[in-house]
């Protein structure tokens, strides 16, 4: 079972990984490559045309996910391995292009082996480069994979708009990705990708799977006071939103003491003022809040504390606080047999594995609503990520490789398939399956 | 002395005010026409219009300042009347267009009464559309007089840029006001603006007149933190700029608290997240607070406290906060021969005055760096301005165009041109010239 890449295609992954950390390169080693932009383009030209060379058949759905497509077995459906080629704007250069460019050298290598065998596998495989994973530009995140797995309705994804108020069906548009492809049918799912914590390098483990994901929920934070000027208006007759969103953003700082260290996370990364101009006493701020926990229960106390703070924090200023709740993502559980899976892959390759959970959203998360998944990471040097340091090295990024193609092996021989039940899973969680 | 200006010109002024307040005209009564906008564009080439129909020269400068000119005495210096009629974004109609069309009158009238009389004044008349005293597009505010002053670089404003990148220089081309005009040498100056405070209607008082404004100044607070992962980057690995950011915030609104109640107002108008994607912890904020009091040690005292405050919050959350003073401006005192001026004018319209201390800055506060000047201001309902409900009645407004013909046509004759020191005045402090 223990079948090794050729060292040739070792060189060609990093060689093609490091290529296309060229695009949207920034300064400081990082990629700026948010969904839809000229780079997401050139990127996305890139995969085409190295499918396409390699004999892929690529198809581009409504949504513009990519799919690098292998057909073994016509008409049987088919295993996806992929992950994403958006980044966060200045992000790093392994999160999601990493597990896309993984995938296609994995799929390329099973391909292979299957001329080589003169087998017959059980399932199609396709490599995908799911849209806007990371949700920068266009919220929310996960947004292709949500789509493709029928957690979020097409029509109301591409009227999104971005802050400059172009829609994601323009956008789609103006660089030429707004597919009109039939998307391949999945059975199962794998995916690879960085571990953007510590636990792994901690450890000096080689791959980690992935056995839930964390529960995640944002909230949408709209501070609406009166706009005035910061000269002439007196201090008493104010109503400074700025000032009211600061003491928000201090609450959903804080809320995190309330629990045990590190049991949830809490952010506000987006903040915007308006009007924005050195000498007005803003009128609004809209900011959106992301706080996560591996406990439900424990994001939901951070919520229910955060709007009762609120609440004060508009009476104290007489102003108006709107708070709503979006973007609420289950705590998932992977299916067990992938995690077995996963285990029994890495021990062939002679490498390590822990079992973790996640706490970021993947597209892995996604479509394990709609199929079996199995997600596993490699390395993150100093558990960075999001930011142009982000780091992992070559030789974590070829086990990992090496991983996932065996997984890949497995999953169009038919591993995982006979886990599925398709009118339980749509929709639905593993634990509810489970349960 | 009394000469009333004809009711005919009266709803002539009226119709030409409530007309311009329909470019950029915004839902809830205000105007959003920022400085060099399209709305900015359409206001000027209204007052072009106007201006040479009435027999006036306009010219245009540099920096995109307009006059309009009428000339009495051959080579005579300038007396200048004016205001400024860009707004705030969402602002009211009365800021700055209410004193340029109130000079426009007031000039055209005393053009005629010097027709009719056959007198010959001693200085001839401009009225001036300052650029840019707003600042929300371009900063620094009061830019287009301050550079007539001699206070700002002409160079230096020009190579400006706007949150987009968008230059001075390529803002007045891109809309044909780009001037190449020399520009009138002035002798005086005079203003009327709306108040933007509560005191001349809590004291039922028709006409204030400035005896001298707050020292005031900026400063330019650069938070610099580490962008992460919102989701998979523990709470105690973050540097995250935004909730450093709202203590620095929080710190800028209770410096006032260690004063005297309304001696010093302070503010962040201006506050901008990166990469503001709402699952990125932000690596930057970058924002400006104003302080302002009628007391220069005030402004020092609070100004060092925060500097104190804000090093504090820097080493607590071991992220870098650079902190830079700028747009410092010294209280300035309006030549008393002109506090006289106006008070003799309003008396004799019989009309009520009285003297007070302006907290927002103005044109007439650069120009009295360099000519004598005179402000003057009418009541502003509720006080409140830089916002769509700013308000003035028609009454107060053609009382004000009343007093400015009367100041006007005084300053002409070459009154307050004798308190005019050019050595000392150009460049020096009204206080440090009677020091």
């Amino acid at each position: 079972m223990n079948q090794q890449a050729p060292p040739s295609s070792d060189a060609a992954f990093l060689a093609d990984f490091h290529f296309v950390a060229t695009i949207g390169a920034t300064d400081n080693n990082g990629v700026d490559r948010q969904a839809l932009t000229a780079e997401d383009k050139q990127a996305r030209d890139w995969m085409r045309g190295w499918a396409t060379d390699k004999g892929f058949d690529v198809r581009v759905d409504a949504i513009g996910n990519m799919f690098a497509c292998l057909e073994f077995v016509p008409d049987a459906p088919y295993v996806l391995v992929g992950s994403h080629l958006d980044s966060q704007p200045l992000g790093g250069r392994f999160d999601g292009a990493y597990g896309v460019i993984a995938a296609l050298f994995a799929a390329l290598r099973v391909k292979e082996e299957l001329a080589e065998s003169g087998l017959k596998p059980t399932f199609n495989l396709a490599v995908v480069n799911w849209f806007n994973e990371e949700g920068g530009r266009f919220a929310p995140s996960i947004m292709g994979s949500s789509v493709y797995a029928g957690l979020f309705d097409l029509d109301e994804m591409l009227a999104v708009a971005d802050l400059e108020g172009t829609t994601v069906a323009e956008a789609l548009g103006a660089i030429g990705y707004a597919g009109t492809d039939t998307p391949p049918e999945a059975i199962t799912y794998a995916e690879i990708h960085i571990e953007q914590g510590r636990i792994l390098e901690r450890e000096a483990t080689d791959i980690g799977v992935v056995e839930s994901s964390w529960y995640t929920q944002k909230l949408d934070i709209d501070v609406l006071g009166e706009q005035s000027h910061t000269g002439a208006t007196a201090m008493a007759d104010r109503h400074d939103a700025v000032v009211a969103a600061a003491k928000v953003v201090l609450a959903v700082a804080e809320v995190v003491s309330e629990f045990d260290d590190e049991a949830l996370v809490s952010s506000v990364g987006q903040h915007v003022v308006e009007p924005n101009s050195p000498i007005v006493v803003p009128r609004r701020v809209h900011m959106v809040a992301d706080l996560r926990s591996s406990d439900p229960a424990i994001v939901q106390a951070a919520r229910s504390s955060l709007k009762t703070q609120i609440a004060e924090i508009a009476r104290a200023h007489d102003i108006t606080i709107n708070v709503e709740d979006f973007d609420i993502r289950d705590k998932r559980h992977f299916p067990n047999e992938g995690v077995e899976l996963a285990e029994k892959a890495v021990a062939n390759e002679g490498l390590s594995i822990r079992r973790l959970e996640t706490m970021a959203g993947h597209d892995s998360v996604a479509m394990n609503h709609r199929v079996p998944a199995v997600m596993m990471f490699v390395p993150s040097v100093d558990g960075v990520s999001h930011c142009e340091r982000e780091f992992t090295t070559d030789d974590d990024m070829l086990r990992g490789v090496r991983v996932l193609t065996s997984v890949a092996r497995e999953l169009v021989r038919g591993e995982l398939a006979d886990v599925r039940d398709g009118a339980v899973w749509v929709g639905s969680s593993v634990a509810e399956v489970r349960a």
